[in-house]
C-alpha cells in the first residue's frame, strides 16, 4: 500500500482529527469524468407522465415481483421486457396480457439485448433488476438514451461506478434511482416520521444491517445461487449495505443536511460458507473447488459530518434469523426493531421498551395511512414493494422529484467498497466521496 | 502525530494487513519495568487460606454491597476497612460486628491511610471499591506489601498503568484480579457453558456493552456524582468497557487460547450530558462552567488473533434502557440478551428466537446450579455479586488459581485508553499489548 503524505495527513478533511488515515483514495472532484461540469439533479423533478409507462430488465425473482406490483398499481404500464431467458419474458408478457395491458415489447435474445430496450420510445422508466454486476451498464444505457432508471440494491459496486452514475445523471438530466424498497418499510416510515417530530430529539446513532442466513439460497443452482456466491469469492467487506443503511440515511437527512464522511470496517473470520458446504454440498461438485474470501460478519462504523454515528453490519453466512438491526438513538430516546420496541424520555414510568402500540396511530406515515391497505393486499414484502412503486408513479404523474436519487444511490451503495478497502487495510479510515459536490447541506428535511 | 515507519507497517504484527497503522505507541516488551524478566503468574494459585481475611478500600456504595456480601460468604472475614470518611468505617465496624466478627481495623485518616491497611499481617486479599484513579496505586501497593488484590472495573484507564499491575503482579508474585461481577451473571455463565459444549459451533463474533443512562448519576452531588462525570470533560473513548467485555472474552477464550490484536473506535458527538444540564441543573451551578468532550456513543471494533470481532459500546448520556448486549454468534447459532433469546440451527422449526427454557436446565453453570439459591437470597446485582465472592473465597481455600488474572484486568481495561487514541487519530487501528508476552495461546479451556 502506497500512503501519499497527503493521504496520510487528510488533507482536505478539515472535519476529521490530524493524522487520519485514509484507506481509499481521494476520487471527490467538481467535474464530472468528461472534464465538463455538469448540474446537479437534486431535486430536478420528473416531467409528468400519464400514465407511467415502464421496461423491466430482468425477469427473475425480483423482476417478477416488481412487474406484478406495477400492474397493480394505477396508472402504471409495463410496455417492455427484457431477460436473457426467452420463457421468463413470455411468462411476463402472458401475466401482462391477463392484466389488461397491451402486449409488451420483448428483448431476449442475449445479454446485450437490453440496449434495444432502452432504445424504445414508449418508456418513461427503466427499471433494472439484474444481477449486481449488470446495474451500472443498464443504468448508464437508460440514461444515456434518455430514461430516467431505477436500479436495485447496491446501485454500483465500486467507488468508479458510483461516480459513473452520478456523472451520468448529471450529464444526461435522467434520474438514477436506488429502488430500496426497505425505506417505504411500514416502521421504517413510522421512526422516520417520528424523527421529523422529534420524539427521539437530536439522533446520535443508528444502526443498520443485512443480517440473512442466505446459506442455502447461495448454493443453490438456480435463482441467486447463479451469481450470488461468487462475490464472496472476490471480495471481503459487506456486500449488500442498502436495505439497513438507506432507512437510516433517511431518518439522519443524509444529503439533506449531513452526509457520510468516513468509516472504519472490519470483517470476521469467514466459516459460515465452508461450514454448510461440507454439511450439504457433495465431495464431487465445482463448488468444492471454490474458496471463500468474504468474512461472515463485515462490520463497519460510518461518521458523519454532523457528528452521528451509524453501526453497518453484514452477515449472510451464519445461522440466525432475519433482521436489519434499524435502530435508532436520540438524546431523548430510542427505536430497535426486530422486535420493534421504543424507549421515549417521559413516555414511559419504567426505565423499559415499550411495544409501538401508542405511538403507531398517531405517527403513521401519511404512505401507510392512506394506502396502507392496498400494499398490504398487492403484497411484496409486507406492502413496502408495492408502495415503494406507488409512490414513484406518484412522483413521476404529479411531476415531483424521485425520494432518492443519484447521490442518494452512490452514497448508500458505496460503503460496499469503502469497507472493502478498509478491511484490506487493516481496519484503516476510508473516507467517502461527496458525490453531491457540496451540495448535501443545500437541501433539508427527510426524504419521503 | 508522529507516525514512525515502523508503525506504520505494522511490523511485528504478523496477523495483520500490510498497511496497517496503530494509534497507540508500540509498549509489548518481554521485559518489566525494572528490567528484569519476571515470570508469569498464569496459572499461578493461591496459597490455601481457610478462613480467608478480607481489606476492603472503599467503604461506598460499591464497598459497602461488598461488605455486606462477604459477610454472607462461608469462611470469608473482613478484618480491616478504609475510606476517607470515618462515619463510613465506623458504619462498616458496626455490621462486621453485628455479623458475628471481631471489630475490623479501621483506616480513615485520609487519602494516604490505604497504605497502612495494606501492610497489616492479618489479611489475605486488599478488595479495592474505589474510584478510578485510585485502583492501581492502591493494587499496587497491595502486591508490594505482599497481598493478593482484586479491583473494581475498570482496572486502569492507560496503558502505563495496565502494565503496572501486569509487571508488579509478575515481580511480587501477587495476584491482581479484575473484580468484574458480570462475568458470573447467570445469563452470562450458562452462554459459557453453552459455549464449553459446543452449541453454537466455531465462535464468529460478539457484542459487548454498557449502555447504562448514567445523568442523573452524574450530576449528583454524592456518590458518584463526585468524581464520575469528570472523565467526561478529559477523555473521549469507552470510559467503561469491561462488564460487557469480560464475558464475550470469556466465552472466545481471551487469553485462553485467542487474544485481542487491535481495535477500531469511534465515537458520536456530545449532547447527552449538556441537555441533561440544560434541564436539570440551575444556571448558578459550578456545573455549568464544566465542558464535556466525551461522545455520548462510542462503539469500538476490536480484532482477535483468531479472526473473530466483537463490537464494544459505551453510551451513558442517553435516554435509554439498560444493557450489556452480552451477544455471541457462532457458525451454528446466535445468543442475544436484553431480552435473553436465542436462535440455534435445528433447534427450531421456525426461523425464530425462542427464549432460554430448553437451555437452562441442561447448561447451567455449575456455580448457579449449586450456589445459585444462596445467590439470589444474598443479592447482588441478582446474585452474579454473591457468587463471585464466594467463588473467589474458594479459589483461595482450595488452592486454585483465579478465575480472571492480572492479563485479564488489563486485556479488559486497555480498550479504554485505546479506544481514546483510536477516537484521537480519526479511528485509525489502535494495537493491543499482548500482556501475556505471548502466553495467551499456552492455556486452554474457559476461565470459570
Amino acid at each position: 500500500m502506497n500512503l501519499s503524505r497527503r493521504q496520510i495527513l487528510g488533507l482536505g478533511a478539515g472535519l476529521l482529527a490530524d493524522g487520519q488515515v485514509f484507506a481509499d483514495q481521494d476520487r471527490n472532484s467538481p467535474v464530472s469524468q468528461s472534464g465538463q461540469r455538469a448540474e446537479s439533479v437534486m431535486e430536478m423533478p420528473f416531467e409528468r407522465q400519464d400514465p407511467v409507462r415502464f421496461g423491466i430488465i430482468g425477469m427473475g425473482k425480483r423482476g417478477s415481483l416488481m412487474l406484478d406490483l406495477l400492474l397493480a398499481v394505477p396508472r402504471a404500464r409495463v410496455t417492455a421486457v427484457c431477460d436473457i431467458v426467452p420463457e421468463k419474458t413470455s411468462q411476463a408478457r402472458d401475466r401482462i396480457v391477463k392484466a389488461g395491458q397491451p402486449a409488451p415489447a420483448i428483448f431476449a435474445r442475449g445479454d446485450e439485448d437490453f440496449h434495444n430496450l432502452v432504445r424504445r420510445d414508449d418508456l418513461d422508466f427503466v427499471y433494472i433488476a439484474t444481477p449486481w454486476d449488470w446495474h451500472v451498464p443498464m443504468a448508464l444505457a437508460s440514461m444515456t438514451a434518455g430514461k430516467h432508471s431505477g436500479v436495485e440494491v447496491p446501485a454500483a459496486t465500486t467507488i468508479e461506478d458510483c461516480w459513473k452514475l452520478v456523472n451520468t445523471s448529471e450529464r444526461t438530466r435522467r434520474h438514477c434511482m436506488i429502488m430500496e424498497n426497505c425505506c417505504y418499510g411500514a416502521n421504517e416510515l413510522l421512526v422516520l416520521n417520528m424523527v421529523r417530530a422529534g420524539i427521539f430529539g437530536e439522533l446520535i446513532y443508528g444502526e443498520a444491517a443485512y443480517l440473512h442466513d442466505l446459506r442455502a439460497e447461495l448454493f443453490s443452482d438456480e435463482g441467486a445461487g447463479l451469481w450470488r456466491r461468487f462475490p464472496h469469492m472476490k471480495r471481503d467487506g459487506n456486500l449488500y449495505p442498502t436495505h439497513g443503511l438507506g432507512p437510516v440515511a433517511n431518518y439522519m437527512g443524509i444529503n439533506r443536511g449531513d452526509r457520510f464522511v468516513y468509516l472504519v470496517s472490519m470483517s470476521s473470520m469467514q466459516k459460515g460458507l465452508e461450514a454448510y458446504r461440507a454439511a450439504h454440498i457433495p465431495r464431487d461438485s465445482a463448488k468444492w473447488k471454490e474458496k471463500y474470501v468474504c468474512g461472515d460478519v463485515n462490520t463497519s462504523l460510518i461518521k458523519t459530518a454532523g457528528g452521528r454515528t451509524i453501526l453497518l453490519q453484514h452477515n449472510v453466512a451464519n445461522a440466525r434469523p432475519y433482521s436489519r438491526l434499524n435502530m435508532v438513538q436520540g438524546v431523548k430516546g430510542l427505536f430497535l426493531d426486530y422486535p420493534p420496541r421504543i424507549y421515549i424520555e417521559g413516555d414511559q414510568t419504567e426505565e423499559e421498551f415499550t411495544d409501538l402500540t401508542r405511538y403507531r396511530d398517531q405517527y403513521m406515515h401519511p404512505l401507510w395511512r392512506e394506502h396502507g391497505e392496498a400494499a398490504r393486499q398487492a403484497g411484496g414484502h409486507g406492502g413496502m414493494d408495492y408502495l415503494m412503486l406507488w409512490r414513484l408513479v406518484q412522483c413521476i404523474r404529479e411531476g415531483l422529484p424521485p425520494d432518492m436519487d443519484v447521490y442518494d444511490a452512490a452514497s448508500w451503495s458505496v460503503p460496499g467498497p469503502l469497507s472493502e478497502a478498509s478491511v484490506g487495510s487493516g481496519s484503516g479510515p476510508a473516507r467517502f466521496p461527496d458525490f453531491t459536490r457540496g451540495r448535501w447541506n443545500h437541501r433539508k428535511g427527510t426524504a419521503i
